[in-house]
């Protein structure tokens, strides 16, 4: 795979009364990084719901490195840790897109399920998106 | 009717780097009120959703009198000035809480449907909740 | 002036649960467009802010035309509609990317302050903010 | 101490489209109990502020353990994991209020900083900080 990191500028109602973005916007951009990255491999999110699959998070970790402020710039990479057909994890590291210091280092885990919020088997359900996810794992899916 | 006015804290994550509330957040105070209105007559939202009833919003009018801060409490009072059956429309009084001064006037428009979004109308489909839209337009709800 | 329109894909924690976007995003993305023709103007907003030069919002007023659903981009085009030195109004007109059909009409009305929240004239705190604006009243800044 | 659990209901506008509470607005919860706290051990947010002192988070973890819907009223209990005067960490327990089912676990880690951003020893600057973050250490605060 070779994709394109995901760009995402601070918006102005994402800061609080501290001058810098509230740490709770962090995990919508994580969910901005992780749609974008369905659609550059050619299954984007909305269809996936239209065809009954949704993928709800089971956990998020976030550690804040440094203050995002008002109309800056990140960089988000993502990084496929594991996936087993069931769940997958993935990591994220954001940086300043002018100087490429880290903002912040982040993990979520996710789950496939219907559209009742039951789990399912992903390489049952929709195996060309189970074959793009066990691509993923431990790829450089901004390389070559 | 005899109703309590709606009392909402500012919190933290709805200020802005400016230190007042954003303004959008404004429109999900009046939300929450009229939630509260609907529940202190007895047709909670969430029951009438799931009886296939939503009231989705025409139109919003916010005139932001003077901004509001991180933890303050502003009461707000509705007003039904208008309903027809398909259509009503609410005016709201927003106060700080201590001090009693103006601090938003807005109005917002709504109209009933059902759950493929389509207008309905409600004294067919509710009666109950006709007659409480009724008896409330131009009423004193927080009086006598 | 030849401005680009403003381009806003619906991010999916916009929605709400009746599937459709909450109504008070679309104050949020109105306020993305200001600051984008502010932006390409060049007049960026964080730059007045370090100048001590605030515009908060005196008045909202937003007619939602149709439901805008996630991942569906929409187009917000700006009208210069009043400017007198000290306040502002703009009009919107908010159209689906790819039918043109409008979702949302809407109206906001600004004036200038200092960093205390004090109103201030633009024409001698910052000229060449005042040329701006009274150059966009009436105007069709998208055209030639 | 004695204190009471941070009780919170979900509002409309914190669903999302797959009809339950997007969890970036958990964080947000986690916040409110936090400022509760701090409210009912005397020390409220908004006065520590005013003095100079803030709280930043420096990471957050959340497990989702069970979909909250709208209008469900879920109980925060918080516990302090750890405070050495500079840092300190909290874990919560998020459960249901009717049936004392978990919803989410989470754990938030924070510092001291002053109006600048800059860290400060609270036992310094704020000694009756310092001693009731102390005495909240791995400490019943719930109980007798």
């Amino acid at each position: 795979m070779k994709l394109k990191p995901f760009y995402r500028r601070v918006l102005y109602y994402e800061t609080d009364k501290m001058g810098i973005v509230h740490h709770s916007n962090y995990l919508r951009w994580l969910e901005e990084a992780r749609l974008d990255f369905l659609e550059q491999v050619g299954i984007p999110y909305d269809k996936m719901e239209e065809n009954g699959i949704m993928i709800p998070v089971l956990s998020s970790f976030c550690q804040y490195k440094y203050a995002v402020r008002f109309n800056e710039t990140v960089c988000i990479k993502m990084h496929m840790e594991e996936f087993n057909g069931l769940k997958f994890r993935i990591s994220y590291t954001v940086t300043d897109k002018n100087s490429g210091e880290i903002r912040l280092l982040a993990e979520t885990s996710h789950f496939f399920v219907d559209s009742k919020l039951k789990p399912i088997r992903i390489k049952n359900a929709a195996p060309e998106i189970y074959n793009i996810f066990r691509d993923a794992v431990g790829a450089d899916i901004y390389g070559e």
